[in-house]
């Protein structure tokens, strides 16, 4: 084949899209990574940014210099508005065309209101460091409040903090912003006790951590409801306004609510003209996870729709990264003029979600654990699993303070001026 | 006197005010620190913020924290617009009102433009973290664009930087600069050599570093020239625009430039109904501090214009904290009945800047130095005014790992869609 046949194209720099990218690294192929923001960013660990517990730094790492030793890999900041699936180009927003001969959209998703877009500035969700610094904000902004009012029904609604959605965010963050309230800030207001503040987590379906095993979501629920934590389960959120979450009749009068619920892809199926294969606008692939008809383009991560021995792969940063291996070796052999379709087998390492600082659960399928080993486990795994020395040692000294201390570092109200004060108008 | 006698109220909780507080802690004064931002922040190492050394949290802390062992201190998130001096209360900008026996207004300066506002969206200052995380977006994304710019002049004006004021901030920016780009980048970018990267500082007197002894700015110029720092010196900027710098006739492109020149004080004169005393606004006090004909009102730091044996103080931190504990002993001595004028006397502790990870000049008036000891006096004296052990472990971290490896931590861009790709336009 001609020289230009290997030119890849890899849009999204998250867990898939750069795993993807680095399988190909120092490879015969010209690789051109996209993404629209010059960071990788460790998903998982995003709530501790959002509940002052990490620095923004901590959990992201500048693309390019991921990827700075493979010296075919090209890096650039862009945001893509378009593929043209049979010229095989990528169009980025400020006009720039990108032809490809094999192209890997790896774009992930964001958080879904369920066709109730309009609850979005009053229950803002977390997927960009910009959210995590955004919740940050408002969480300790809501303290703040608090210590200022005067009116006690005003009051409570400031110290009141509703999460929707019990999957891990929703169990995770509900833990902390509770041990927030409970261990990092009694002292330091005057007018009120912070141990007063409540959180509820709201799950519609009937229990939390719905993915686990249903002891393993036991287990959870006492866990939180040990820190002080209501769990609503089989209740779903009907409207959400300024100040307020209605469960059916029931209305909770709470100035922060926190989006951890639904899934919306990136828009590639409407990139591609393909008809989304779901609600959540994910793209049909093909078990090699290449998109029908178009065996030079692939899907992967959470924009893709994906089984694995008839059962769906969940939206997962593992199922992401072995995605990304997987579409890697694949182009890996076809530079080498192997093109047999190689199916995809997703394996499931198993599931981890914490309970504040004490208390985690783990899956691992064939073993399950609870309480403070598994805490231990998720911890070191979860150090591993970031990129770098210098962030391992950062976040585990972090991590140990807290641990050691309850007191948080990073506890930052930045972005906005307080000038700012009603949370509907500043996203509004 | 009544009970009420002792509400003292403190405006900004920056080097001076949060001394002042200190010393009032668990005092017979019922305390009220008002403060527009949640946190106090080390304002001698926000440059390293802007430049990818330190992350946000390790150089700011929440105020009600540093205070909450001070049970009669009170601490409200607040913006100040006015002060009524007469019937003695403070205004803030939600309506409330707070009524004083005794004022002490440290709410410190910004950067001046010198009668040219307009040029503050082409050419942003460092005094907030906002500021901060600004002029690191800009920076890193000046790279990025780079990469992606085809026209070799249009790509170089994205490879010049601009720093215009020669004092310690101009000098530790430009130094930092150029290190990011000779020593961080290199390898990053496939497209250009960062090396090539131009760091222009320009100063409107004859040599950086002013307020040092000549033989010291000598140094410090020679110090940034073998960084790759141009420096241009007794050359007033006459205007700023997009992507443009004017000296005079000559004119520069340059894609970013960062002001690092003069001080705007903040507008407590306007609040007191008293003419600024200098072109900075500030205000000008009694030997004591206080304002003219109102001696229960005393203003501090960057905001007053302060004489101490006939020359006027220094606006640095260490001058600050002196007056913030000066104030705060005078009022001591009058909630003890002892109400006799105490005259404040400045102590000059000696000047130190750095240029770059290796070179500083330190001027303590008996003993001067400079070069490699001079550094690392530096880093020893910063980590040891930081406040709190778990920053002082986090920076030393940052910096002997930036020390030993030459990558930096933070690089991210953040707050602004990478849409948003006019720099003038997000401010304007």
């Amino acid at each position: 084949m001609a020289e230009t046949s290997n030119r890849i194209v890899v849009i999204g720099a998250g867990f898939g899209g750069l795993e993807a990218a680095m399988r190909l690294g120092n490879s015969a192929a010209r690789v051109t990574v996209v993404d629209q923001r010059n960071h990788h960013l460790f998903q998982p660990l995003l709530y501790q940014v959002a509940t002052a517990l990490l620095a923004t730094s901590e959990i992201a790492w500048p693309i390019r210099h991921l990827l700075r030793r493979y010296r075919n890999i090209e890096v650039l900041l862009g945001t893509v508005v378009g593929v043209d699936k049979d010229v095989k180009t990528v169009l980025l927003e400020d006009g720039a065309v990108l032809p490809f001969d094999q192209l890997v959209i790896a774009t992930g998703a964001r958080h879904a209101y369920f066709g109730h877009d309009e609850w979005e500035p009053f229950a803002p969700g977390l997927k960009t460091l910009e959210d995590a610094t955004t919740l940050r904000r408002r969480i300790l902004t809501a303290f703040e409040r608090a210590e200022r009012e005067k009116d006690p029904a005003r009051r409570a609604a400031w110290l009141t903090f509703v999460i929707v959605g019990g999957g891990p965010t929703g169990v995770e963050l509900a833990g902390t912003i509770a041990e927030l309230a409970r261990n990092t800030l009694p002292g330091d207001f005057r007018n009120f006790d912070p141990a007063d503040a409540r959180v509820l987590l709201v799950e519609a379906g009937p229990r939390v951590l719905a993915a686990f095993r249903p002891e393993l979501s036991d287990y959870a629920a006492k866990a939180l409801a040990r820190l002080g934590v209501e769990v609503l389960a089989g209740q779903a959120v009907t409207d959400v306004s300024s100040g307020k979450v209605a469960l059916g009749e029931r209305v909770i009068a709470a100035e922060t609510v926190i989006w951890a619920a639904g899934v919306q892809a990136s828009p590639a199926a409407a990139w591609l003209g393909l008809p989304p294969a779901d609600r959540a606008g994910r793209v049909k692939v093909e078990p090699d996870l290449s998109v029908p008809g178009y065996p030079d383009i692939f899907v992967i991560g959470d924009t893709a729709m994906v089984m694995s021995e008839g059962r769906p792969v969940p939206g997962v940063a593992p199922a992401a990264k072995q995605q990304g291996r997987h579409v890697g070796a694949t182009l890996l052999a076809r530079l080498a003029g192997d093109r047999t379709p190689r199916p995809f087998r997703y394996r499931d390492q198993g599931s981890l979600a914490t309970i504040g600082r004490k208390a985690a659960v783990v899956d691992f399928g064939w073993i399950r654990f609870r309480g403070g080993l598994a805490w231990w486990l998720w911890g070191i795994a979860h150090i591993f699993f970031l990129i770098g020395v210098r962030n391992r040692l950062a976040v585990a000294l972090s991590w140990l303070w807290i641990h050691t201390t309850g007191s948080r570092s990073a506890r930052l109200i930045t972005q906005r001026d307080i000038a700012q004060r009603d949370p509907a108008a500043e996203d509004g």
